[in-house]
């Protein structure tokens, strides 16, 4: 694999910023979003258990009604594609059987063969302490997904804003997520930026690298 | 800026995988470096407060006691670089105050023009319900960090293996975390792949997109 060059990385994440006003007549093509889902698909997790599913919010109707659970903020409607991150209420034995046995699909091994990783697997995040907290760590899998989102957005050349400030309890009722298993847990708004948002060229504040990165 | 190939970036994701076995001889350079820690120090977050540190464990001597609260992976002995994602403990109005000082002298702007953005912050996640579940919040805040970070690695060809079996208390311990108002959260290996690691050759395996992705 030939590296992307360091500057046009910073370039990307310097370029990124939380997009107010987005332009609702400009749409990601297929090209860009099948790039965009494939990347999400990808992103790494724990034990690779990928407890969550993403939700993918086209209906105007839909997003109409979000738009008050998500502090009347305009980019839930005007976005391209709206991207809800849903995480597992609890981990099962049932997630992790599943999950063994797509690995032995994949890869072509025995089930037995993974005895030992099933094993630790229920051990810790369904029988185990973490098991208490399942859906914290699960959504914690989301934010993974988000910042690998994030990125790779900003390296296609996609603006996006990062949804937290939503009422995730009304997300789950109008994606109708009862019974499903998965929880709202933050939105991010792709598209592109509309020519009349001031906040895409303030100087970007971030803590310095001496504040943040310590070297010990 | 010019985008990315949508072709390049899903290479890199796919070329990345959880690194068993690093070549300790091969360091990451400089400038590499310099790139990734450029893109920590950029990762957004929640009302930009970036409620964490990062501690890069280079010295010997506490990579060999961070090992046994490792589960013994020896990633945390062999890699170039050791990244430990911390988060605060609380947020206070003291953060606030901080940051919106920072914002001010970076935009030139009066403080007393931030006041409802201040209040906004200090109403949420200090005195509003997510007050009692800040270090969580921060927590979610590292995630995002960790999601670009490793994506970032990726596209730079650099290896990386999260590590999330820790114990945070004892890193916290022998990173002489107490009383700095952050606690360790996970952490991430970051180098070159041994010649010997047979991880990197078996297939990647992922649910696929119809059963994580569901557009609505």
């Amino acid at each position: 694999m030939k590296p992307a060059a360091p500057q046009q990385l910073i370039e990307a994440l310097n370029w990124r910023y939380a997009t107010k006003v987005f332009d609702p007549s400009i749409k990601i093509t297929a090209e860009v979003w099948s790039a965009l889902e494939q990347a999400l698909v990808l992103t790494p997790t724990s034990y690779g258990l990928q407890p969550y599913q993403f939700f993918i919010v086209q209906d105007a109707a839909k997003r109409a009604a979000l738009l008050p659970n998500s502090w009347n903020q305009k980019q839930v409607v005007d976005c391209s594609h709206l991207v809800v991150l849903a995480a597992r209420t609890e981990m099962t034995s049932a997630d992790v059987t599943k999950w063994v046995a797509h690995i032995s699909s994949v890869r072509g091994l025995p089930v037995a063969s993974l005895d030992f990783y099933r094993d630790m697997m229920l051990g810790d995040i369904v029988n185990g302490p973490r098991g208490k907290m399942a859906h914290e760590w699960a959504a914690r899998q989301c934010y993974i997904a988000l910042g690998n989102l994030m990125t790779t957005a900003a390296l296609l050349g996609v603006d996006g804003c990062p949804l937290e400030g939503i009422n995730p309890s009304e997300y789950d009722k109008i994606l109708d997520l009862s019974g499903s298993g998965f929880k709202t847990v933050v939105a991010l708004a792709l598209g592109y930026r509309g020519a009349g948002d001031k906040y895409a060229s303030l100087p970007k504040v971030r803590y310095s690298s001496a504040k943040l990165v310590k070297m010990m």
